[in-house]
């Protein structure tokens, strides 16, 4: 685990061997059909089918809506794989939260109502605000209500190209992320996600200040569903339950979000990502994290850099990196354990769901 | 509170000042359409928004979908009244769950994936058995996440016309409910009702023999998408949590179809409602009890019967009786304050919530 800084430490202090929740958001942006932006699928036609797939992966250990697991084109298996091992670990509840998914899993969800799909940023329109605020209040008394039911919440997501569109909420609220946020490729695609967010921004004819000033409006405008739940999930609890935001750059969007809208919300939240995220030459992270809500990084390593299973091991290259809440939950198992749960018992266990799930 | 025997002051015993999860199921049925077997809703148009109107009365203290609140023709409120009260003196958490309604609630709920709407019953196929295996196993997942989120579960329902779909799912099942369950009405339409349940098994075309050995089949003939879900998530959160089935008569069905795929999952099971229903006589609890699950029976009494303002009074009188978990809620709000909570408070609590929803 590496923590940066006394708040990060005081957070795990304070919630050893606590009871978390693990909630996963899955959701859709047809900005995932620009080609060349995402790895979350083996073929962009199954992209849209990721978040549901994921989601089943988690209740059932195996798919529903695809046959085998998501998965990048050259078979490197999505980071549900991380986490469903990790819950499973220390035995950790988790529920699914459908913000607007393009395929629903055949699994229970929660639903936030959202009934369209979130547009391609470049049209400058990703969503009704109107549906954006309704995503954003419902996630509020979500939040609120899943407070009482846990020690502490472990937000995670599930939504390709989501770094693009939270690179582009970055940017409308004046956070210049070009050249920053993560990518599930090991070559970034800085050039082309830069350009969808300039385009996008243009296309949105609307001042930054306004955004600034009103970040659902900047949703609304260039952003996706997942950023408004979560960003309500976090609201809603604050003060009631502290907040993990499982992920990687994509949840400095919510962070900014947060920051903008109820600043004290961030006091008791912190990120958890993978190391495969914080180490990651081609993003800055923590960079992001300052301008956006200044909350700690805790990275906790699932190990995979050193697996023995070849398609396990792009992990440690910088491939796929984080999604499904993977480092966050590993973090949610090693608090929840009291640190009994390591990064060794992790690795094993993703290689016994890896054998059991994938094959040889 | 009225208990009767040990295993009833066992469950209190043992959950006092512990912390509940409330969860009330909406669904639909075709049956509601009969006329004269519901007063769930001021005309039969409108009955079909009763659900998801209680749903948003939790949330909101309004309604959403519909102006006004739930009531009866003569204007008597719905008992999520009731509930919603409880609720807050206790500040119980709650999750609605949704089971095919005809309308969703303005809120966010927990989806068992249920797309079609269940048939008036006399079809004699009221569900794809398909539909009916599916709701049922994600209420089984949903069921074994929540029990690891709360000390024990209450799982309240909101179906217009559930009671006759419970008697028709009894009766297949070989209990001869005719009779015997209760009513939103002071008069029981009974004849109606044992006409409507005759008909329903007769157009079903199949034997006893065979609807009894598979209570899965008897629902997807005969009965409706909130005992199959009910049913399923007793079965998902038993051994590890307590549960109160928090409604009157239609509980009873669901306490049969367990008992036939899951005795074992009734042992730390108890029935709760109002006194309206258990005092009733024109329907017979305590009978339907003994020959579906043998649990225990908890009343609790939000003391209507007293209050002073004249739109209360009827549940004293046997109109409306139970609903959105009521009866449960109360007991749930008593356990949960070690016993400070009592009728006068929640009676209190109603008449205050009473007058700031629906006016003088």
């Amino acid at each position: 685990m590496s923590v940066d800084g006394s708040r990060g430490l005081e957070f795990i202090d304070s919630n050893m061997g606590k009871k978390p929740l693990f909630l996963c958001t899955i959701s859709y942006t047809g900005t995932s059909e620009i080609p060349g932006l995402t790895l979350a699928g083996s073929n962009p036609e199954v992209v849209k089918f990721t978040p549901a797939a994921d989601a089943e992966l988690l209740y059932y250990r195996q798919c529903k809506s695809i046959p085998g697991v998501p998965a990048t084109p050259d078979g490197v298996p999505t980071p549900a794989l991380i986490t469903l091992s990790a819950l499973k670990l220390a035995t950790i509840p988790f529920f699914i939260l459908d913000a607007g998914s393009a395929v629903k899993p055949r699994a229970p969800y929660i639903s936030v109502g959202l009934q369209s799909l979130a547009k391609n940023i470049t049209t400058g329109h990703a969503m009704e605000l109107k549906d954006v605020k309704q995503v954003f209040e419902y996630a509020k008394l979500l939040g609120r209500n899943l407070s009482y039911l846990c020690d502490y919440l472990v937000l995670g997501e599930s939504i390709p190209a989501g770094t693009t569109t939270a690179s582009a909420v970055l940017s409308a609220l004046g956070i210049d992320a070009r050249g920053k946020v993560s990518s599930s490729m090991t070559d970034n695609p800085h050039q082309l996600k830069d350009h969808v967010v300039e385009q996008s921004l243009k296309a949105a004819r609307i001042s930054i200040d306004k955004l600034t000033a009103d970040p659902l409006l900047a949703i609304s405008k260039v952003g996706d569903p997942m950023i408004a739940t979560v960003a309500g999930l976090v609201i809603g609890a604050a003060g009631k339950a502290p907040i993990i935001l499982a992920g990687g750059t994509q949840m400095t969007a919510v962070a900014a979000v947060v920051s903008i809208l109820d600043a004290r919300a961030l006091e008791n939240v912190v990120l958890s990502t993978t190391p495969y995220v914080t180490e990651d030459p081609k993003s800055d992270l923590s960079w992001l994290l300052k301008q956006s809500g200044d909350i700690p990084v805790l990275a906790a390593d699932p190990g995979l850099a050193r697996s023995s299973i070849i398609g396990l091991q792009p992990y440690g290259k910088g491939l796929v990196k984080e999604g499904v809440g993977a480092g966050g939950s590993c973090l949610a198992s090693m608090l929840r354990s009291s640190g009994k749960i390591t990064t060794t018992d992790i690795l094993n266990e993703v290689e016994r769901s890896y054998h059991e799930i994938i094959g040889t």
